[in-house]
């Protein structure tokens, strides 16, 4: 359906932006693991808006109810768990404009082509990024089960903004000082204020916030690249052809509005390599075999390598921009000019890092449920 | 499962490299349809290897067997497709060699970090791009239903290979002057004997062919960027989250081997641009609105908006190459080096053309069917 | 997964007896249907506990939320659908004695093999019958929209408790007389008040009232069967092999709590009998070809014939009764005699009864969507 | 779809009674088991036809080939496995009246109904119980797998044709008496002759083979009850809800055509107990608890005891029959009389019998592999 994925870990999305509650029903979660509510609340924060200069200032309270699937000590009991958040300020908008006119770059258009008027409008219905806090409960518990059971940590940061880049996650060798260099990029990553943007670098953080600053200005807004990385993921993990992992978190990339691209380790670039530069060699270490480097971002042929598993999904600019846009009127199929009214985000690409933290996560523990070492 | 994927349309690959077999069960075929025999060994043809410069010389008969599925008009009738090639030139490797020292790029590694020496390996065994064979019988017949049941056309060329680019497809905008114009580039592919690379400018060709062979002498190996197009889709098609039409082809897209990045509409290059140039506008064309341009590359929010369904997929070089590399002795845990003996294809990309072609349909077939108009 | 079932309409269940909520996410309704909410929240009473002699005085608001799914005009819009009931009264039970000793025909016992003290055990937890109440929001909206939408209607009754037994359907034969005094069967249950006995014959009601009654005095509980007869479903439907409509119905009506059986048509009796008294005969009425008579319950190579869908379920006596039990105390591996506290429904039959009705219309309505006519 | 089930173990069957080939594709299977064809022939044989008074002597060579999955040594390698076996003796039939008028009891109907005259009706086409040759290829190599790797062992016998009844199986009581008894039970089915009928007394073997002749000798058939059980499966197996053990098996057994009922343990009778006679009390045996009686026949809640799983399926009479029968001429929509020619197995009770323990084998397996112990 087309609200789920997963396969031992199965994610079931519900909710509008303007319905009652947005929510999640996540089932297969291992059992006996106690959820730290406070963790929780806190990677919340990271999505939520309001915080920030390059958010909405829509004001949600976005208080976290889970109202199933934890037992009397607050752990795993076996049931699927179900989270919700109310959604306190519903139904206000001018809903038969949003019918008629729709807003380029959104689903309005499509949703109108494919449910005739029937679908909810309001905010963009059940299309709205909104969603996507649903999606952060589930994988924010996920993010716990990794870290704290299985020693697999997953971090994501802004690569690039306006073309201009963050230092790039050190992932692409294996050796004990770039790997103690990863690890020290993914606790910096973890320290960050949610204030600040997720980026390695300062200056980065710096010239990024004036350029959408300045986009805002104009009234427009601009798109970005994340690079996620994963570590701690033993080899073996995953599967041939369509359920490997790569299949398995594009399929779940895809899901998160805005992306329109993802590439698995030196991914386009490597189509411009030689067999000879892109192969990754094999060495021994600690006595065991491994790969050297790690072009292919810690898969071949869907299967986990052991290096770390490295991605790069891009995210458009936020299709609601202030200025006025061509449209048409769909109740009698005529031009029509539209003004956005309210203020948006001008780039949402801060607010999906951890959303791609939380699908990523929920991914690497489908696959290491479903599909493990046999 | 790992084989596996589809709602409505269901494929099954089955095979190894060197197993008695390879072949596909497809269910959920739309029935009565008289599948043209002719035309499907035809569009084989382009994916076998042997009859270029660019491929591995590797003599396969690739007969193909349907043996069932059909009644005895040869139409689809409700059961079941099953077809098959036999392999007839099987088990005849190293086997012992290939089963220790796993060569770099392959998923030699991973599949005995998965499987512990009990994996086919011969040949690659399942991870063999000899599996695409499968993937071919049942998108070979999923075109041809597209195409003579519901006016959808799918076409795919190289878009680059070695920094030479091919003529991109005209699909960004919806004027009925570059519809024309792409109507005809997807012809002149269609009538392209299976000799000649799949490009769309003779000298593109040229050029490539060339960087092939001086690849190929100098025992190396390379990848590139595959385009591929699909018209004549509803407005409509798809849903939202998690089995848009995006994570639907992304899923299967990355079940081809080598496949390292995939990218939609203007993918990448979007996360560059601002909102105000990204949004494709509205305007009513026949009485009926759609978009002017196409930079989401034929979908908002999972859902198709009848522009044409536009993406690039990168693949890597192929692994295989005749140059020494450093590996593993995985019996031992010692370094080894390796010089993989036999030919290969120095670039996938060709033959990875009608593979990409195939899984399209496919999943275009499968999301028409499971996710229609409301 | 455990919760969930369906294809193109899918339902997964959410919640444990005395969490904060119990509910439901219901996908792939078909949109613009007006769910009716006085009929929902009276189709939901006819399950509540409290309202008669043969039920639990558990006292359960079971006010019904539905927090997503429905546009601002109530109709379905495409979104998932999730209707929660809150749970007012948790977490009172003395805990760890319910985790210590297992109640003989609960599940404790598996719960605790499986889940080793994880499980939530107020109240059964997640096996606790109130989870059937998600089963019914979603399964009672689906009854609406078969009823209203395709003319289809599903009815249940007791067919037996204690060896008293109610008049059967007249289902077995599909002649223009038999298939009027059905109909009229269904409408005389479709009126009766929650607080009468779901039953064609008055004096079965008396009867069975009298033997409920006495076995509660006895401290002990009985079981029973259920009739459940679809009409109005076009010949066609469902498919072959393992997702016919008779493995699908009984895959579903598995799930619910209680059911240790389910036969089709004759069911058992068609065992014992000859092929030429089982074969149903074809004949012309209305111009088209149908069965005379219905042995085969409505559906043959698990694809509808058009007659109605029959079958039976056999529901075990209530396991929990206040009589003394012999258990063993886990804990320490220990003999323990039990005696539940608190009272229980000393026959769950009458309150399954929508339940049943419920799972059927889901199923049957999955089916009318996922595997139509070709 | 309609020809697979299982959510690690996935069985997909392809084939019809006239086509190339019937088979099956199995995904999931545990690596590194060395399938013995010997043995697996020896199963095959006790479905198929030919060899016995009771079933049709048409004649199949039902020689099995496997044609992936297995590596160079014969053991299963994480490949999907395809088994099939060609059919040398197709599309001989009178294939248009077959097409015009139904058989009574058969799919012929519902077929056309659902697939409008482009369905293959030779032999009954996918609806042919040729088809389960292909369930019994993967269910063969199940039962092999349980037996050799988990101490799982299933058995089916005939528990009654026409009122003659077999001994039942002792599987209520697990007694270390009892258990002994089943035991040998088991042990004696292993080692029948497939010449022989699948019961435990001598003489029902007679009464039955005698009722049998008398039922051909009157051109009529009849059906019959299978009892199965299983043993060596740990407690904890299985799950909640809708794929509870009971949930998987029953959804399998009707994908086999001609099962019109199931029940576990009790089942029908469950409904006429008292709960006190009916709940199974606990008690320590060998240190740990388990259930005294088997009522429950295996499984509380869907998931699994430990004692033995235990179910009966109603297999109705062969609907294939040499009297005349009352059917209808489709083409023209008028009345029509048929009279079948070729022979049929005038009861298909003893066929069945190997194909429930493959069915059973498999499901059985997948619970073991997707739904374990915590």
């Amino acid at each position: 359906m087309a609200s789920n994925f997963g396969s031992t870990i199965r994610v079931a999305l519900f909710g509008q932006s303007h319905s009652a509650a947005v929510g999640v029903v996540v089932e297969g979660l291992p059992v006996g693991f106690s959820v730290d509510q406070a963790r929780l609340d806190a990677f919340m924060q990271r999505r939520a808006p309001g915080h920030s200069a390059w958010a909405t200032p829509r004001k949600e309270a976005d208080k976290l109810r889970i109202v199933s699937g934890l037992n009397p000590a607050g752990q795993t009991c076996g049931a699927p768990l179900c989270g919700l958040i109310e959604n306190t300020n519903t139904r206000s908008q001018d809903y038969e404009t949003l019918k008629r006119i729709p807003r380029p770059g959104h689903a309005d258009f499509t949703a109108q082509m494919k449910w005739h008027g029937y679908q909810d409008v309001a905010g963009g219905g059940h299309f709205s990024g909104r969603l996507t806090a649903g999606l952060c409960i589930a994988g924010g518990i996920a993010l716990q089960l990794l870290d704290e059971r299985y020693g697999i940590h997953v971090a994501a940061h802004i690569q690039e903004i306006m073309g201009i880049a963050d230092t790039p996650f050190e992932a692409y060798n294996t050796s004990a000082e770039k790997t103690e260099l990863l690890t020290q990029q993914m606790e910096l990553l973890a320290q960050l204020p949610a204030t600040q943007l997720p980026v390695l670098n300062k200056d980065a953080d710096q010239a990024m916030r004036q350029a959408i600053a300045q986009v805002k200005e104009e009234q427009d807004s601009v798109g970005g690249i994340i690079e996620c990385v994963t570590t701690g993921i033993p080899a073996g993990i995953g599967g041939p052809l369509f359920d490997g992992i790569e299949s398995a978190l594009a399929r779940a990339v895809f899901g998160i509005g805005a992306v329109k691209g993802i590439e698995f380790g030196r991914g386009f670039a490597a189509a411009r390599m030689h067999g000879s530069e892109h192969n990754d060699a094999y060495t021994i270490h600690d006595g065991k075999p491994c790969c050297v480097s790690n072009n292919a971002g810690g898969n071949l042929g869907g299967i986990t390598t052991g290096a770390p598993l490295l991605f790069r999904i891009a995210v458009k600019p936020t299709s609601s921009i202030a200025r006025p846009q061509h449209s048409v009127d769909m109740s009698c199929n005529e031009l029509a000019n539209l003004e956005i009214v309210g203020r948006h985000d001008p780039c949402i690409v801060p607010r999906a890092v951890p959303v791609l933290e939380a699908t990523t996560a929920l991914v690497v523990l489908d696959q290491l449920l479903s599909f493990p070492v046999a």
